[in-house]
């Protein structure tokens, strides 16, 4: 099937994407008669799940990034080049970069998926969502200078505005993050300010379905909303946002249309695959989802095109449970070995059974010793749950520096309430430098 | 001299600025019988003398920052803003925040200073200088993002432009800078790229006078270039910079002019007081120096306003030496603790001698197990001045958590010569978003 392997240039495997599935796929050709070419836009992999850490200021960006070059580094076969991908050509085996065209024998494509507004893409600068580290800045800068305009605001209904933070969607992201707030709000910051009172911000957390965390065993969900409004979150489910302007969020419960107030408003709703899917159908003519993903084999190639791979968010995968597997991490690591055994297997013309996604579980962090896990064979919560999810993130962090680190802030936040990640940068009037130094700056009154 | 002691609403100090200078006055009135608004245009106090280690990716952000309102929380006489201060009137005691006015008994005045280019603003996009949090995670993205550029790059001129980095201004600044630099080109990143040999890295400190670190006695500036040089970094002293202009660095050293093609320039010459400076002279009509700092009294307040203080880096203090005191942290808290003393004597009718300046000595580090430490009495330099730098260094930043994540990643660092806060953020061209998620996608060539 593949010639390469008997000439004397080696195979070439390029991987689009360094995430959780091109990065798992790159590590495990490490010791293949290969050679890997692994493209990203940027110069890390990000360790996503704890990107909510970041956006809510319990760790730094760096905490939970780690340069692809510098995990790759002793992995000789293997080159990272640092670009985006503008066009592909199957026939040719080539993809495109602005600046030079790489040929391929494999291409494994891994480019995950982006926020969604349901066709409400203007609703985008108003409830930012929660994919990149830039995200997260920005979303830590919303929430903390949320909280310093109320400090400043004496209007009694715009503080109220300042102190109200809506979180769409019930998934693991819209919980963790509605957790971390809870806590920001009612200990970490209550001895803070001096004219408001912390504990009387309200985060509401918004869910379409009928609970939280649809994917999981419904008494899971009973828990991790239990928990949330032990925090102080208010939950409503069966609740579908209808408008975002101004400040304002309309929605609708049933019959029931009710708007409120709020300043800042994140979006962990809806979600659609990235611009390679697209490309990848006018090149292929291979099928999509309705949210864009790529619809692949049993074996993650793409239909007519066994030489093309299609692995994590990306991909939408259904023969194992009739229904698409999730979008975590877990998928996206297995995939990525996957492919990177089948091409290894190809090359000795061997071949693999289809891809089988064995599931560990699900989990989420609700807050301080709370979350759920969902083992298939056993679910629990509470502190154990929590523990279990601490240690599990910890440990698949990529560099032991990381692990580190995190563990060390980790165990810090839980003694001391603190969050010391607070900082508010970026700021939009004023990008970059020093304080008041500023053109407006105006003249003082002199009598 | 003041009055309000004896009424029933405190004496209220306003301080402007949350660096060393305004921090510490603050923290000094902690237990004063007086109300405190500390106010500054961002959220937290930055620990700059590890500016540098966040440019070149050895810390983040987060480890060398703290948040103000955390540091002063449980200080409960005093209040944090932020804001900026676009007025103030001397007659009225107040000043003018966009959205409020507050009055003042005695005013501290602590903004600091920028960079400057001598009337040569046009450079400042073409070598930014380090001063703020965003200021470093520019030079960060622009170091790392050369070294990329150069692992595509296949024309050798442009190659060798890349990977030409100039450091203009051989103060601590510059020195710290170029030492980092070489340690991350000739080992972090020595494994980590395929087509490119970062050895072939050039690093120039150029400075204008006859040696590098001018303020400290010459033997050690001695000892510092060999350091430098030993790191394979190219100093060259007495050299002017008269241009930079699109990636071309003109020098002057004394008839020679000479240019050189460097796509990285970054500076650390000059620097000229924060505007405050200057409103403050319009409003009372005192002196400014040439670089625009503010010439106080033997007391740190201004001719004619007793009531109002410039300390730190804005204060231009030349009653102890006959010059200028330099602008470092250990005068800006020394200062800072003298101001608030003496508001509290004041408050009593007692009085308090001159300020005078504790010198402890000078100190800057010129990367691993290399750094000059000049005490007065004794001066060294190597690895005990190396370890003298940390040890203070860590010391000294405010809080705990600080402390320890900068030992444990300082201790890291030196095992391993790894630099885990790479990240390239904030790329001009696409702040935001998700990989491959452009308009320009180019649709692909179908034969």
């Amino acid at each position: 099937m593949v010639s390469e392997a008997k000439t004397t240039t080696p195979h070439h495997v390029v991987i689009i994407g360094g995430g959780f599935g091109g990065l798992y796929a790159a590590q495990a050709l490490r010791k293949a008669p290969v050679k890997v070419t692994l493209i990203d836009k940027r110069n890390f992999h990000l360790f996503q799940p704890l990107l909510y850490q970041v956006a809510t200021g319990g760790l730094s960006a760096g905490d939970i990034s780690s340069p692809l070059r510098a995990i790759l580094s002793h992995q000789k076969n293997t080159q990272v080049l640092m670009g985006k991908v503008i066009g592909l050509d199957p026939n040719q085996k080539t993809v495109q970069l602005p600046d030079k065209e790489i040929s391929y024998d494999s291409l494994i494509v891994a480019t995950g998926v982006s926020h969604h507004y349901f066709g409400n893409d203007q609703w985008a600068k108003d409830a930012p969502g929660l994919k990149t580290i830039e995200d997260a800045l920005d979303i830590r800068r919303r929430i903390y200078s949320a909280f310093e305009a109320a400090e400043k605001e004496t209007d009694p209904e715009k503080r109220r505005a300042w102190l109200t933070f809506v979180l769409v969607g019930g998934g693991p992201t819209g919980v963790e993050l509605a957790g971390a707030m809870a806590e920001l709000a009612y200990d970490t910051l209550k001895n803070d300010f001096r004219d408001i009172d912390t504990s009387e911000a309200r985060i509401l957390l918004l869910e379409g379905m009928d609970r939280i965390l649809p994917p999981y065993p419904p008494e899971l969900s009973v828990k991790a909303q239990n928990s949330l409004e032990r925090l102080g979150v208010t939950v409503q489910t069966k609740t579908l946002v209808t408008n975002i302007d101004n400040d304002i969020v309309t929605m609708r419960r049933g019959e029931q249309v009710e708007e409120i107030n709020a300043k800042t408003v994140l979006w962990a709703a809806g979600m659609k695959a990235s611009a390679m899917g697209k490309a990848l159908a006018q090149a292929t003519g291979v099928e999509l989802d309705r949210a864009g993903r790529v619809i692949v084999q049993p074996d993650m190639s793409l239909a007519g095109h066994p030489d093309i791979f299609v692995i994590g968010d990306l991909a939408n995968f259904s023969h194992q449970t009739g229904k698409p597997l999730p979008g975590v991490a877990p998928v996206a690591m297995q995939q990525g070995k996957y492919v990177s055994t089948l091409i290894q297997k190809r090359l000795k013309e061997e071949t693999v059974a289809d891809f089988h996604y064995q599931d560990y579980g699900n989990l989420a962090v609700i807050g301080r010793n709370a979350a759920v896990v969902d083992l298939g064979f056993v679910k629990f919560s509470g502190f154990p749950a929590w523990l279990a999810w601490i240690f599990i993130h910890i440990f698949f962090l990529i560099e032991f520096d990381n692990k580190l680190l995190v563990m060390i802030q980790w165990a810090w936040h839980y003694l001391t309430f603190k969050r010391g990640v607070r900082l508010i940068t970026n700021l939009e009037e004023e990008p970059a430098g020093n304080f008041e130094e500023r053109r407006d700056y105006r003249t003082p009154v002199q009598v």
